[in-house]
């Protein structure tokens, strides 16, 4: 297979008219140009959705499709490429199974649903034995078994090379249950629930270790004192236990997000589909004093991590003053600032007492940010 | 990332126990030796389903989702891996795009039920310009409109190399309506959709245009008259409208499946499923003139088409024998044997009147048969 996708000419009787441009570079636009959010947006405007069938398309944390039941169906999936998400080197296979099904029941969470159904398929080059992909699978089992969801299908395949890991997970709600990135309104409380820029500090530890045994296999790799660091990066939990607690406050959050891009990244996603501002406040982002400590050993400042580390899997999402009593009652949810109108951007409010507009970047896996 | 999927010897505190015997190749299973529905049957035994949740899940087309409503929830998921299941120098994207979603609406037919969503994932290598990827959407979007789908969701990531295109399709029914592999009785009819071994037809034409076209890109393919067997595997249509034709004339057929990996593959999964044997007549397979010919061309036996070519997406199904005179007038259905006692295996009666043993291999992904 050569690096181009052009055609050898064939014009199959079918209706379709080939895109002759593909052949050649000229005039293409490269994705990088757009970024993984350009690019999604440029190709939603080709799909409209049926309301008899779907309650809610791509732009969400899932989807959210009719059923002729009181409960609606969620769907969300994600795909996980070796070399782009993950780096074998570093991750067991049991972890990275887990991870994979985290990930997407937290997507789940993230509508304010139960997740209850997992499908997963895999493709995988020949250097991966079956006692590997066994391992892996074990790491998804521990984690359907933990959240009690289903793993009900799946495809496996050869990959040319590397191992490829696309999980689609499923759960139910109701309509009023349901919560999406929208409807958040100005002076609504911001709120995050347990500790952020954790799993980033443990991927800069996983990555010097990985660099010294690299350079001298005969050295074991320094990891005492970065045990939280490193679980919250190999082994990240999904906050169902947070929906849970929604459904006995009879608490139903205005928006909501899961936090696997990054605080800044997912703030400005609820504030552009609420049509809001946002302040947040520095002393209020609840972080380890272990990420603290590694964010220091690398000259890094520690919001920097809390603002755009990634995959943390905590919940972002906002609720009326109204809940102000409810919400500042519950265990591992911190109010962390307030919407405001949207001509008043998203800020972070300093320490120090500076107001300072928040960028957007976080993860964009076509245009690489560290 | 090297080619080893040892981690370097860090054992994080997570309650795993990392499996040493990825390090070296010692004693190590090739995936190979299992071959996909092997290693399927080794990683299903980890996953036991939860009745509540799942009334079927791994092991047929579909999963089946309980839901609080009437109608029961499908779903179905296939990985596309450039390189193994297409060849981008002779499918153009638009069709790439159209064939992904129509393979996976194929699954959701085969149970009987209707197809209503579909999620789609890709990743990319940076050889793919914005350009190539709209024209596989433009694809993907013709085929949600044709059997009106909704495109609810995905995900985009770059990759090492190459595309990757992950499909999951959902789709509706009643308890009663669905379909499984399970359900064939001894004596029943067994029937085909449409015609069979056209998909490979096209691809051996391909195959071998490309061939020239590689030697001397200046001699133009010679297509002409291969126009259907193309059409076949450049742009398969799923079964829709025999699933619409089944709910008028109330037929609900025993056992279902579709044909992705070649009749004689689905024939032995339905009789494996149900415990039965079967015996199909030779004269009673469909196949159309042109798929003939491309055999004849290639010395292969048509019937080797038609018993292990794949990707024709037609429906292979049984219905009881009082359903005969309902099933013989259905336009586009044809019987081609019946069920029998699980001890007499899955035969075919040949015109001559032998009768013999009918292979079980289709396209196994681990096992490159042809």
């Amino acid at each position: 297979m050569e690096a181009n996708c052009e055609n050898a000419g064939i014009v199959p009787q079918s209706g379709f008219v080939i895109n002759r441009s593909m052949k050649g570079n000229e005039n293409l636009t490269p994705v990088s140009a757009l970024g993984e959010f350009g690019l999604i947006e440029r190709l939603s405007g080709k799909f409209a959705i049926n309301p008899e069938k779907t309650i809610r398309g791509i732009g969400d944390d899932a989807a959210v499709l009719q059923n002729s039941g009181e409960k609606k169906r969620l769907l969300s999936t994600d795909i996980l490429i070796e070399g782009v998400h993950f780096d074998l080197s570093f991750i067991p296979m049991q972890h990275l199974g887990y991870k994979a099904i985290v990930a997407n029941l937290s997507d789940i969470c993230a509508m304010n649903a139960v997740p209850d159904a997992v499908t997963v398929s895999i493709a995988m080059s020949n250097r991966f034995s079956v006692e590997a992909i066994e391992s892996l699978y074990d790491g998804i089992a521990l984690a359907c078994k933990k959240y009690g969801v289903d793993l009900v299908g799946g495809d496996t395949s050869s990959s040319v090379s590397g191992l490829v890991i696309s999980v689609t997970a499923s759960g139910l709600a109701t309509e009023k249950e349901i919560v999406y990135r929208d409807g958040a309104g100005t002076n609504d409380l911001v709120c995050v629930t347990g500790d952020l820029g954790a799993a980033f500090a443990g991927l800069k530890i996983l990555q010097r270790e990985k660099t010294v045994f690299m350079n001298n296999p005969d050295i074991q790799p320094e990891l005492d004192g970065y045990e939280y660091v490193i679980e919250r990066n190999m082994k990240p939990e999904a906050r169902t236990e947070t929906i849970d607690l929604f459904r006995e406050s009879k608490i139903v959050p205005g928006s909501m997000i899961d936090i696997s891009d990054g605080l800044a990244s997912e703030l400005h996603h609820l504030c552009r589909g609420s049509k809001t501002g946002a302040v947040i406040y520095e002393e209020k982002i609840p972080m380890d004093a272990q990420t603290k400590e590694v964010a220091a050993e690398f000259n890094l400042p520690a919001m920097t991590l809390a603002l755009h580390g990634g995959e943390d899997y905590e919940l972002l999402f906002t609720v009326g003053l109204e809940d102000f009593n409810k919400v500042n009652h519950l265990s591992g949810i911190h109010i962390i600032g307030h919407m405001t109108d949207p001509g008043e951007g998203v800020r972070l409010m300093t320490r120090s007492g500076g107001l300072v507009e928040i960028a957007s970047s976080g993860w964009d896996h076509f245009r690489e940010v560290e």
